[in-house]
């Protein structure tokens, strides 16, 4: 029994990966169809979100059913809760990169704007932040994932930042409110994306040292 | 053993709906700081969200604690998952009171705006929506549940309709354009409030009937 449940432990973290490696490919799609207004892209994005959200499925009854089966303790049960909750930051990072395809698909039909903010400096932390906490968790490298949840204030500053600049610019130019706010909502759909990097970070680090450190200080 | 894992499950079950008290007067209290102006009561909304965080945190650990030691099965185990994951929403519930309670510490700061858009009617829809979650956690009602989540698709389409109304008249008033934007955020804090509510909802539809509806359509 241990042995197959060694097996199907492994098999699952390879599907989180996997899922992982999809949901990498539509930020980095999305990211690409923003900053290259290209439409074509940003449709393949929004298109191919069900495929993340089947297979978020798919992993949660995989997990359940690991659950069921074998009743593992201690570190394998952390495995599967971890499993289970990095399985859902994962598909919610794949509806955000939807989101901002779908800011994308407007930006690209519109002129393009000379905006006071620096969109995709975001995008490369928002996307570096989720590369990493995914090595952390390949790793099991509980200092990168701390060094995700410290990146976390850093995105949270520039959208505030983005904010205020959008902010003031609008006030001049009112023919570019309706694109300035798609760009501000693609800036808050970064952020968002950093955020759930960061709840990857800390299941980690959770799995790891078998501690919540959401909400806490990390030390 | 099964006696001491029925005790548990019920103090457990407890528990959440106590922290769903708590979050549920954190949302009343930001809607009506934002409907009276008044930043006393923003302030205590601000300031308590640490306790809802806490609360989150204790839950969680107990329902690890819970499944290592009774490694429950079949619907014990679904019990179990459902409290992680209904856990999870509640506290980003309150968070995003807090985030409401914010903006309406800076909305009471600044002259009122007559905006054409209705920030109270959404608040009480996305208010409803997560009494209606709670009550079908409470009373094992799928129906109830299943009711919950066709509300979710009104509130997307009411955010959909403020974004344009906001949007028009930002074009006409620039210096309205920060308080605008404050009430944007509020209307998108509603309708996240709103997912959550969707997301319990559909965990009480999965404890229920062991099948997971999320991106699906409910029949």
């Amino acid at each position: 029994m241990p042995h197959h449940l060694e097996r199907d432990l492994t098999r699952l973290k390879e599907e989180i990966l996997r899922l992982g490696a999809m949901v990498e490919r539509a930020l980095d799609d999305a990211i690409r169809a923003l900053i290259d207004r290209d439409e074509d892209l940003a449709r393949q994005v929004v298109e191919g979100d069900h495929l993340i959200d089947e297979r978020e499925v798919e992993i949660e009854e995989e997990c359940l059913k690991i659950l069921a089966l074998h009743q593992p303790v201690a570190i394998d049960l952390r495995i599967l809760i971890t499993a289970l909750k990095v399985n859902n930051d994962l598909e919610r990072v794949g509806d955000l990169a939807q989101n901002i395809a779908r800011r994308s698909t407007f930006l690209a039909r519109h002129p393009p704007l000379n905006l006071p903010l620096d969109i995709e400096g975001m995008s490369h932390k928002a996307r570096a932040m989720v590369r990493a906490s995914l090595d952390s968790l390949v790793n099991l490298d509980a200092d990168k994932a701390r060094a995700v949840c410290v990146s976390d204030d850093e995105i949270d500053h520039s959208l505030k930042e983005s904010y205020k600049h959008l902010q003031a610019y609008m006030m001049n130019h009112a023919e570019a409110i309706p694109r300035a706010l798609n760009h501000l909502s693609v800036a808050r759909h970064l952020e968002r994306i950093a955020d759930h990097a960061t709840n990857i970070a800390e299941d980690v680090i959770f799995l790891l040292e078998g501690k919540v450190v959401r909400h806490r200080e990390l030390s």
